[in-house]
């Protein structure tokens, strides 16, 4: 491929080392996409006629379906996946098939090829994000009134219901959803036309490219555009993120699956069982979701600390972002899919969390609540109740135990309604605040969603 | 401030690892401004009375003005800021300052401190981000004309105008502003009345204290609201993102003014000599850039490994949000003045540059084009021009010194055309596609910029 | 102190972009001590006479008093401490202080000071580490007997010994302490004669001022003396994983202080509580313990990147190796010592742990193995195990409450010593294995480590 | 395998997520070993009759032929080789492979396997990595004499040879063979006999298998040796590290190959040309390494991120060690081995580097050296020089060009000897402190190394 200036050729581990055609193999299609789309561009611009066109679109089609029905099969000893198209295309059209790679470089060509990939993973992963969203909110509005503690430093604070808990990571992953639109339509442009780094001087149209192949734009810069793996690095920010996101949903589900917890029991289907221990159901695939989304923060730092030292514009360093990318990918889509699935799978003990909340003291602030409501100051309202719940912890007496008698030897204000200020129901029922645990308000919560899940549109669509 | 509950207090050595008012003294400012907006909403609501409103609002823009004129210092041996503020006023109004921490919790406060010290913390950065963007712009203008190699892989690949070079770095930019926009607009909610995790039973208005902190609206849950630090991470990545093209430019800078290169001296503001060699002028903010870089790609690395084990809500944990956040911060703001300054007290030495294209086979390219523009497929031009490059090599020849004769030997459509097309000024001129290196085309790409840059907005604006 | 060559000093925000003193003050004592050896290695080598070198050891001593008794203050507006103390010398001796700088450069002084620093730094860990192991080797001789679930995937798999559990993370540490010793020894070397990068002309002898500062040798090469900072990415890796061993212990302390497990209570000291809700007692120090490990990776990350392009020899990418450094020291050091700290103030709950292995089938694995010495294959074992246990958890029943007749319904070996291997007491005191849970066995580990922790050696003595 | 706890199998998408197959199959081997050393162990302690183990030994040593003659071929559907081993057994001997699995658990088998396979990896790094410093002492020793610019910040400091730089890559190197050394010594203990986690009540002896597989010891507890993953990290650190010194010669190599430095042209087979630009040599395996080196970083990190949350003992997450291990072992061990080729094979261009040093200033430190020798205090030598070197600059004028008189009207001591101090060989020459640059140390620094290497030590032998 390299033509004539060389004296001779790379030696075998050097050609191992580079060859990147078990990466970029699945490439495949968007490069047989990119090249037609560079071709009739050609054509229409009069660089080749259109019988030369005509020839190489027909080799390209031919090809294309002679991979899809498995008649060719990829040689995994070539360079690169777009060495191995371009040398077919010669097999079956001859040399015309030199004229594809006019005012084209590896260069524009590559790039090309990997936005036109990352297009589908985004779209892809944004729908899956989306029916995890839907989840989310089915199994809220059924939990409406399932009372949970709430916990802050992995302490009961205060009862809430599992409802607004699901409802939390609802809203997380709609933040996901949202840069995911906007990572999208800031990578959705074309590279092609910028050649090897300078643009041409062959009189070519980028935007008939661009248009083609349903990219929003040209980017504007020709550097810039050989040079540019930002849509990676942001990409992985994004999946990176969302790991997050799921492995703090996956400690949740491991924790609340541990016996100590029994908020919930995951699905057969969803649990492993071990090889000496007969009576274990472990939550493999969350603690893989959890380990991954390690491997997530770890593949990001990779991409930036590739970037960081690069001077303009293309260097081989570059040619590690498929391998990063494509790895990420191919556990964020099943992460997600399977985080949906267990969800969905999964039974929800609901009368063990009910259970968590009793002589939990979580009430102890709509305690001081109830006092602030009878005009005393909220500090010391809540050093009363600080004061009353030592009391409690120290005769080892549940809150809900104490009579209004000695309730109301703390404070003359206490009276008789003070015993209903307790009851974790009424707690989480008053919690009326416009974003609060209230079922009725939470119930308002999630016709929000409703309607914020209606307005995602499709992406590039 | 624990109220009555414990038995003893702190050990001064869990004080010391838990204090954090060496950190978060600078959001004192922020701090007041949550609670002026949350008393008067209290008061608006009839919470608390006028009267009491009116106590605690002078009690605390008195405390402001007294900060700001210095009578007031902040104490650093107690545990917060947010506890030093809540007693000085209360040294200053007495026990009603208690009434100020009526529905609301240090969770939902200290977030939103720290998201309006995010918000102009945004504002000031792409401020900064702008006028770095205008300076690379007014540079490409005048480097319109001005020849250079570009390169590929370090080598030598085809020449490009500085303009052109500069330009790619706007764009890079650009889309760091767009980033900067969405992060800030997704980041500009009010947690206030999430409370603790649950809301609350007091009749609270959320709306009203997020319009008076001007953010855009509430967030919808406020387990999310106290738990969430994904605008933290986020603004990390754009951080360490924009800090990795700055630490790009600053490697370019840095070879750039090496004597190897000798394309650019930089300023003697911005550089520092030897203490033991006199003759060096060494590049160190450049070289801080670059390195600092690091530690952002470090610092989010940090962020997002702190997130992904904690379970809902609040955890202490996430006090070092703002370490690494501030600490991030305070570099990322100088590297963007920095490399403006740089950049526009920067001497280009353009005949160093010119000359860095004499006889470097850049034209190579523009060779083969030529034979394609004859009608030769590029594949073959490619290995035609290649066989010439090798020989003019091995004769240690620049391809500039080769005559018609020599060089229509290799082909006969070679004709005197040719001499031009091996012109670097000439390959340059003619590289006009939409996106290519051509002053011509670099002019419109300029003129692109300048729309851009005046279609920013001020953030919050 | 750059002489002559600049036409114009740098401008203010570049010298506060590249000051450093107010990170590197606290090496005004190693830099001092530097400076003692040089000068007087200087007089011994007949480079400066001896009254020369007098005035300056003198000059240095008295300033070396100065600081240490507050009578000069460290000027924060100084570049960096090497130059403060080079001034302040000036100041009190004169121009002869011109002479300490003979055959010396920053670059060679600088890593000098940081070597000397860390070796310190990594004394105070070790020791503080050493403390740690001691306090988990007699909390585990406390525990001999102290049953609670050996967890796998968080779920019960098999009663352990707290004494067990806690030992895994001796050895864990062990690791860790055998790992600064080597780091230590391979960073206790002396970088002083390298000069700037070259070495010098002046007839120095770098083996003096090595053997007078304690270094056990000279790096060899004057290059790497000025550019290697492995030694710090290698500190920044053992204190990452240390911290990464304590963030475990961390999480299972959250864990077994939430009241679902509650196996152990946090001491007040060692706990925080909370501004809304008066009953919370809050694991803040293992939070932040748990927190900083991931800032701790963060920084490992920041360094490598930070190394990972730069050729030879120093550049000033390298000077935030000392904010990275200091940072993650200063919260390891205490991070051990709280660990301790805590762990040794903790009550420990030894009926919840017990009660916590009643009916979790947890010793399925005894019954199995109970059914391969009645000779049974293992597979087989297993696989019937599995069957008694479904059973059970149909029926809602433990383990313990089955009959020997519904037992050797499953297989006829089963006889009436098959009710001793369902105990958890009996299973733990059976795994006698050599590495195995059994109080037996245990007390040998124990052993072990005693002698192992006899062995240790303080670093550089 | 895991008995019949389970109601239904897992979904496929489960199965697809968890499996590990693909990953682990090279662990094969290492895994029969394992089991051989298990039933001999089993055999020898009466725990299965001679027999048994007979059949099972034999079993397994004719599986493992009829995979090494690629009979039996790995099947990708089974979950993980353990259970493809397993099963395979079965085939060929029956119900009697179900004793292989008395005493040992998947926990203990796969760490047991991991240890083996990265013991061997860690010889083979270890070996290739001792022939490039073999590499770097030969060429140190052809280029004794060669001059070349020593840079700090990239610019011209002092001159140096080119053997000096490259021993200082030698000694990097070293330390990096020690830590290889002291990592396989820590990794080198015996899981086997911790069972699940608790070690186990049948009588085996763990000593027996330790000594069979050539481990140095056992690992003391049983839930730490199922749990621990250090080594990995460890090996991942001391990877990265080692990525880290090959990405900062790489970035060498692509400087000095680069038209504005010259110093060495790579050899055709390690290097490759542009599909577009016929006249270009990319340093594509030099780049590779560099941008290796951060996927290194990247899986460092996701490694300390993994274990950073994780309680006692296994969990799923701990899988996924295999694939950031090997994928990092199968970049590094072919970087180091073509870096050696790469070096070896290059052709060094000394004639470039000496031109490099002239009229570069760099021997203004010996200037200034020469006025200390005559007296003057270094400060006053260092501002003088500092002048001279002004001047010189102002006038475009290298400092070889000044005459005797021009140089002693800067002060009375100037002599004719001056002329020689400005001689880059001369300066070269002098630097004949120990650790300097002068050919007669730097052979002395040769000859310690090769006493280094000679006293390297194949790591387990």
């Amino acid at each position: 491929m390299w033509g004539g200036r060389f004296g001779k050729g790379p030696a075998p581990e050097a050609e191992d080392f580079t060859r990147s055609i078990h990466i970029d193999a699945r490439l495949w299609e968007q490069d047989i996409a990119g090249s037609l789309a560079h071709i009739r561009m050609l054509a229409a611009r009069g660089v080749v006629s259109p019988q030369e066109a005509n020839q190489i679109v027909q080799g390209l089609l031919d090809l294309k379906r002679a991979i899809e029905t498995g008649k060719v099969m990829i040689d995994p000893s070539v360079e690169d996946i777009h060495t191995f198209i371009e040398t077919k295309l010669r097999e079956k059209v001859g040399p015309v098939a030199g004229k594809l790679h006019t005012a084209r470089s590896r260069n524009d060509q590559v790039v090309t090829d990997l936005r036109l990939w990352t297009r589908d993973a985004l779209q892809d992963v944004q729908l899956s994000l989306h029916m995890l969203q839907q989840t989310l909110i089915d199994l809220a509005e059924e939990h409406l009134q399932t009372l949970m503690p709430g916990l802050t430093h992995q302490q009961h604070a205060q009862p809430v219901t599992l409802a607004h808990h699901l409802m939390a990571y609802f809203w997380m992953l709609e933040r996901d959803h949202e840069r995911l639109s906007q990572s999208h339509h800031r990578m959705n442009l074309s590279p092609l036309g910028a050649g090897a780094l300078a643009g041409t001087s062959i009189p070519i149209d980028p935007i008939i490219t661009a248009s083609e192949l349903q990219f929003n734009d040209v980017i504007p810069n020709s550097m810039d555009a050989v040079s540019d793996r930002d849509f990676v690095a942001e990409t992985l920010f994004v999946y990176a993120l969302m790991m997050t996101h799921l492995s703090r949903l996956a400690q949740e589900l491991i924790l609340w699956s541990a016996p100590e917890y029994g908020f919930v029991e995951l699905d057969d289907s969803y649990t492993t069982g071990s090889s000496l221990m007969p009576q274990k159901k472990n939550p493999d695939v969350m603690e893989l979701i959890r380990g991954r989304s390690a491997r997530a923060i770890g593949n990001l730092t990779a991409m930036l600390t590739t970037l960081k030292g690069l001077t303009l514009t293309y260097h081989r360093d570059l040619q590690d972002d498929k391998t990063i990318l494509f790895e990420t990918h191919d556990f964020m889509l099943p992460a997600l899919n399977l985080t949906n699935s267990v969800l969905s799978s999964a039974v929800w003990n609901t009368e063990r969390m009910r259970q968590a909340v009793i002589g939990d003291y979580s009430t102890a602030t709509e305690l001081a609540n109830y006092l602030v409501t009878k005009g005393v100051p909220f500090r010391e309202a809540h050093k009363l109740t600080g004061q009353i719940v030592l009391s409690c912890v120290q005769q080892g007496k549940p809150l809900e135990a104490l009579t209004v008698e000695e309730l109301s030897a703390y404070h003359k204000t206490i009276g008789e309604d003070v015993l209903q200020a307790l009851q974790p129901e009424h707690a989480v029922a008053s919690s009326l605040s416009q974003t609060g645990t209230a079922p009725l308000v939470v119930q308002a919560q999630i016709e929000l969603a409703r309607e914020t899940l209606k307005n995602h549109r499709r992406l590039g669509g």
